[in-house]
C-alpha cells in the first residue's frame, strides 16, 4: 500500500473525528492558528467563547473571494505576521468555515513553510460530508475558480454537531445533495436504510454523515491525486450541476440535485438503469428530500450558451468532449467520455434548451 | 518503503539523464511549456535555436525578484491564458534555468490546476549538483527568502553538457563549494577520488556530478519531507555560509566554502576532528580548488550584529539555540543543537567578529 503521506495527514485515512460538541483547546497541537469564518461570531451561539481561548486568531469574510488570487500575498504577508515567534514544526492552522474557506486554508497550509499541521472543522454539511474531505485546496485566478491548488490532507477533521445544528434549513437540503450523490455512488449497506428516511432534516444527515463520509475515503483511496480517473465518480450529478448553480443561481447541494435528475435520466434513456430504477430513485430525491429537477421553464437557453457554459465550467478554451458520469444502478456509477454534442441533444431532449436569450447567460 | 509520489515525480529517486547534446524535443511529453531565463538567449550558443523548435515558450528574468510573491498572481493569469489549449494531464512545465528559476517553476508545477508533470535543467553547477534535486520549491514574502513553497518532485532532470559548460571560472568555483560538501557529508568511494584532483575546473564537476548527485538523494531518502531533520545535514557549511552571502555579498558556492571552513575548525576545536584530518581538508579545499576561508579583516561585525542575522536568517524572531551541523570524519556529519551564544563565542574565537560597525550590516 501506498502511503500519501504530506507533511500534514494523509489524503486517504485522516481521523475523522465526530463530537457532539467543542473540541478541546488541547486538540491542535502546542501552537494552533484558528482561521475561522468572522460571521461564525455572530450566527453561532457559543463560538465566540470557544475561540477566544485560542492566542491566535485570523478571522477573515468567508466566500470565494477569500480565495482570489490576488488577495493571496498580502494574506502571506500578515500570517507570516502573526505567526513570526511560531515554529513550523509545532504550529498548526485549524480551518474553521464553509467550502470555500477550507479550500483556501488548506492551500495556505500546505505551501506556508513548505507545510504545517492543518485541522479542518467544517462549519457546513456540504463541507462536512464533502469538501473537509480528499486534500483538495484552491485558489481562484480571475474568474476561474480553482485554478491553482494541491492535494494536502488534514492531520484530522472535527465534525463539531453545535456548529452544523445552526445552519438554516436551505443548508440541509444543500447537504441532501451531496448525500444523496455519494449514497447513489456507494451503494453500501448504510444506503438502504438512508433510502428509507420519511422526510429531510438536519437529525438524518447526522445520523448518516460518518457512513457517507467513509463513502467518499473509498473512492479516493483508488485515485488520491486525480490522476487515474477514478476519483471523477464523485462528479455524478456535478456536471449539469455546476451549470445550474451558475445560472440559477442556486445553493451548490441544490443544483447538484437537480444534475443528478438529468444524469438519471440520461442514464435510463441510454439503457443503463431500469424504468424501476429511474422512478424510486426520483420518488426518494422529490418526495422525501424535496430535491427538484431544474426547472427548465424558468430560463431559456440556446445550444451555443450551453456550450460556452459547459467549456467555462471546464476552464477549456475548446474540447468535444467530455467525461460524463452516468449510473447503472446503486453502486455502479460509469465514466464515460461524452461528445460536447451528444450532451446538448440530451439537454435539449430533457426540456433543458430553449429559445435563445443569450444576454442572461454569458458574462 | 514509502512511495513519496506527487502528480509530477518522486522526491527521492527521479530520473537523472547526463546529456552531452540538448535533449530532443519529444523528452518532456506532448504539451511542454518552456519557462526559461531570457539571458540564456544571449549568452548560450545554440540555446535560441535549440528553445525554438517548442511552441509554448515563457521568457523570464531570472533571480530573486522571480519568486517576489507579489508576482505571483500576475505569472498565474499569464500562464494560465499561455497554456489555454492544454490539458492539465498532458502538458508539462520545463523550467531551464538556476536555482532561483527552478524554485519557481517547481513552485507553479506543484500547483497549477493541483500539479502538473515538471522537468528540470539546471543552467547553472549550483543548480545541477543541489537546487534541482529534492523537490524543494519555494518563493519569497517581502525580504524574507522561500517562506512559502512546497516539496515536488521533478519527473526528470536533465543535466545538459552545453548548458553548464558556458558559465564563467566564478561559477564553477560556486559548484565546487556545493560538491565539497556534499562530499565531506557522503565520504563514499567516490570522494577518495574527487579529493585526488589537482585542480578546479568545469570538467572535475562534469566528472563527479553523478556521484554527488547519488549522494544527496542518499540523504534526502532517510527523511524526504524534512521532517526527521536527517536532511538539515545537507546544510553543513550553510549556517555561516548564508551569513557570509549577505555580508560579502558573496556567491553561494563561495559563501559555503567559507562556511565550511568555520563548521571544520569548530569540530575540530570541539575535539570531533583529529588536527590531521582538519589540516589536509583545508589543503584540499585552498590548494586543489582555490576556496578560501572568511577573509574576517574585511568587515567588521559585533556579537549583536551577529545574532541578529543569524536569527534572520532562521527567519525566526527569537530563539536561543539552533542545530549546527559538525564533522566527525569523512561521511560523518553530527547534527546538534548549540546555542546563539556558543556559536557567537567561536565567531569571536575565529576572529569573525571584531569592533562594532552597524552601518553595514542591518537593512
Amino acid at each position: 500500500m501506498i502511503n500519501w503521506t504530506s507533511r500534514s495527514g494523509s489524503l486517504i485515512d485522516p481521523p475523522v473525528l465526530f463530537l457532539k460538541k467543542w473540541p478541546a483547546t488541547s486538540a491542535f497541537g502546542p501552537e494552533p492558528v484558528m482561521i475561522f469564518d468572522k460571521k461564525l461570531l455572530r450566527v453561532v451561539p457559543g463560538f465566540r467563547e470557544w475561540v477566544s481561548q485560542f492566542r491566535y486568531l485570523y478571522p477573515v469574510e468567508a466566500g470565494e473571494s477569500l480565495k482570489a488570487i490576488e488577495k493571496f500575498p498580502s494574506h502571506m504577508t500578515k500570517m507570516l505576521e502573526l505567526t513570526r515567534a511560531l515554529s513550523p514544526k509545532t504550529m498548526s492552522f485549524v480551518a474553521i468555515g464553509g467550502g470555500s474557506l477550507g479550500d483556501f486554508v488548506g492551500f495556505v497550509a500546505s505551501l506556508f513553510k513548505r507545510g504545517v499541521t492543518l485541522y479542518q472543522i467544517p462549519s457546513t454539511w456540504l463541507a462536512a460530508i464533502d469538501s473537509s474531505h480528499g486534500g483538495k485546496t484552491a485558489l481562484n485566478v480571475g474568474t476561474a475558480k480553482n485554478q491553482i491548488g494541491t492535494f494536502y490532507g488534514a492531520a484530522k477533521i472535527f465534525i463539531v454537531k453545535p456548529l452544523l445544528l445552526q445552519q438554516p434549513q436551505e443548508r440541509v437540503q444543500d447537504g441532501l445533495g451531496e448525500m444523496v450523490k455519494i449514497s447513489l455512488i456507494d451503494g453500501g449497506e448504510w444506503t438502504r436504510s438512508f433510502f428509507q428516511v420519511k422526510h429531510a432534516s438536519a437529525e438524518v444527515l447526522w445520523k448518516f454523515l460518518p457512513a457517507a463520509i467513509a463513502s467518499k475515503y473509498r473512492v479516493i483511496r483508488r485515485d488520491p491525486f486525480e490522476t487515474r480517473g477514478d476519483r471523477q465518480i464523485l462528479n455524478l450529478g456535478h456536471t449539469l450541476g455546476h451549470l445550474f448553480e451558475v445560472l440559477g443561481p442556486y445553493s451548490h447541494g441544490i443544483a447538484v440535485g437537480q444534475g443528478l435528475f438529468f444524469a438519471l435520466e440520461w442514464s435510463y434513456h441510454r439503457g443503463y438503469l431500469t424504468k424501476a430504477f429511474l422512478h424510486s430513485a426520483r420518488v426518494f430525491l422529490e418526495e422525501k428530500l424535496s430535491l427538484r429537477p431544474w426547472p427548465a421553464q424558468q430560463k431559456t437557453l440556446g445550444r451555443k450558451d450551453f456550450h460556452q457554459l459547459l467549456l467555462k465550467d471546464k476552464k477549456r478554451e475548446k474540447s468535444s468532449s467530455l467525461q460524463f458520469i452516468f449510473l447503472r444502478g446503486m453502486g455502479r456509477p460509469l465514466r464515460k467520455l461524452v461528445t460536447l454534442d451528444e450532451l446538448t441533444n440530451e439537454a435539449a431532449r430533457q426540456g433543458i434548451l430553449k429559445a435563445v436569450n443569450r444576454k442572461v447567460l454569458l458574462h
